[in-house]
């Protein structure tokens, strides 16, 4: 009677820890949504599998929802893994789905993964901080939950480098806070499909890279390690 | 001829990735400087080691000695591990190593790691983002360079929740400068010597937390989330 909240890493499936590898091999049952990479499940053999993200004409699971899974699941089961992209802590609800099992007093235990925020930029050779460059990164989510009604994000991040998750659907509303308190020839960079076999990289500035058609998964990287990365490939 | 700049992970070694463990088997070579954990490196077995931290009573390899190294080792070596503590571009320099190889033509690859930044929160069960509480994190370094002249950090980061790195050393500097900006009762969590065996993990506020005894390593989690995380424990 344990849920692991594991990691999977941001997309290759080498990117994935030993700790996660192990939770997988021990788990009776994972549950799972949007992965950028099933193989990742393959570690799992003979678990039990259950899908819990969109699929195809079906309405999305809400969170109240895939909370009474892991609960059911925690309760009926040894070791049920819950296995979620990147780190389960950044911008992966996985606060609240540890909350909803303690609450019944089923035991939990954390496996952080290489969240997609610094694992995509890392690997492509774009360093979020930089020597004379870049002290300090914010990690925002690009789409506030659209329930929320009190707080809105406040763009004047004082930090050098700015990594926005979730920011390709309102990218254009985003950019223009951000304009508001840099300088809109800021270096811009994004990446799509990170880590994956068809990555694409895009960079320009705040004030024209909406230009692009860029398409999720995807994340954007504003500040001058951008210029850092554009002289390593140079 | 190619140096793969790698990530070790936070400390636990089961918190390294698929991808880092297939580097290290490769290796010819190992450049490593203070890690968490040095069992990581037996994944390396038959490589040659060279250290590159700090020797009793000896002095730091400069930076620059030690992109000399990394150049020197990636000219005769096929293959040269340049092996980090959690990611290697989260205030790991790598952004340096990477522009000094590539001036000398020499191949690059990047291997992102957990970092402790991220990791060390999520494995203790405190998440860095969570709905209604927090939708940005802000990661800085509490120790600029000293050599640095120009800028200091500014501490007025809007993002909810604050993760200082190297913080310990200028605790009371760091605090007292976020409290210009954030009610001296926001509590604040730290974590000593995060996902190993001797974790300690401490609370209190922006305006006690210094009363502790805190030894690094460890990282200082500033923001409401921490309530979430001892919510969780109660
Ligand atoms: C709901 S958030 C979950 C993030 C995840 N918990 C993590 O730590 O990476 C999903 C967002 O992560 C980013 N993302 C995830 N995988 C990515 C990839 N392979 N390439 C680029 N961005 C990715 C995108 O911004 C996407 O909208
Ligand atoms: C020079 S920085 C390198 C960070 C590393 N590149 C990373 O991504 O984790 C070293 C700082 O990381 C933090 N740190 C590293 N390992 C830690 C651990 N196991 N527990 C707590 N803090 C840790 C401390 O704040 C320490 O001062």
């Amino acid at each position: 009677m344990v849920v692991y909240l594991v990691g999977a890493g941001p997309g290759d499936p080498e990117l994935i820890t030993l700790k996660a590898v192990n939770a997988l091999k021990k788990a009776d049952v994972v549950v799972y949504d949007r992965l950028a990479n099933e193989e990742i499940l393959k570690h799992a053999e003979g678990a039990e599998f259950i899908y819990v993200g969109k699929k195809a004409g079906e309405h999305y699971k809400s969170q109240e929802e895939i909370n009474q899974i892991l609960v059911d699941e925690g309760k009926k089961h040894d070791v049920v893994v819950r296995l979620k992209g990147g780190d389960p802590f950044v911008f992966g609800r996985g606060g609240e789905e540890m909350l909803a099992l303690l609450e019944e007093g089923i035991g939990v235990e954390f496996v952080p993964g290489v969240t997609s925020a610094i694992g995509v930029p890392t690997s492509a050779g774009l360093p979020v901080t930089h020597r004379g460059v870049a002290t300090s990164f914010t990690i925002v989510t690009g789409h506030e939950d659209p329930t929320k009604s009190k707080k809105q994000v406040k763009w004047n991040f004082n930090a050098d480098t700015i990594i926005i998750l979730m920011g390709i659907g309102m990218l254009e509303e985003n950019v223009k806070e951000i304009m508001k308190y840099k300088d809109p020839k800021t270096p811009v960079c994004v990446i799509e499909k990170g880590t994956l076999s068809d990555q694409r990289i895009i960079t320009g500035t705040l004030e024209d890279i909406t230009q692009n058609n860029i398409k999720p998964p995807a994340l954007v990287i504003v500040g001058h390690v951008v210029d850092v990365f554009k002289k390593a490939r140079s």
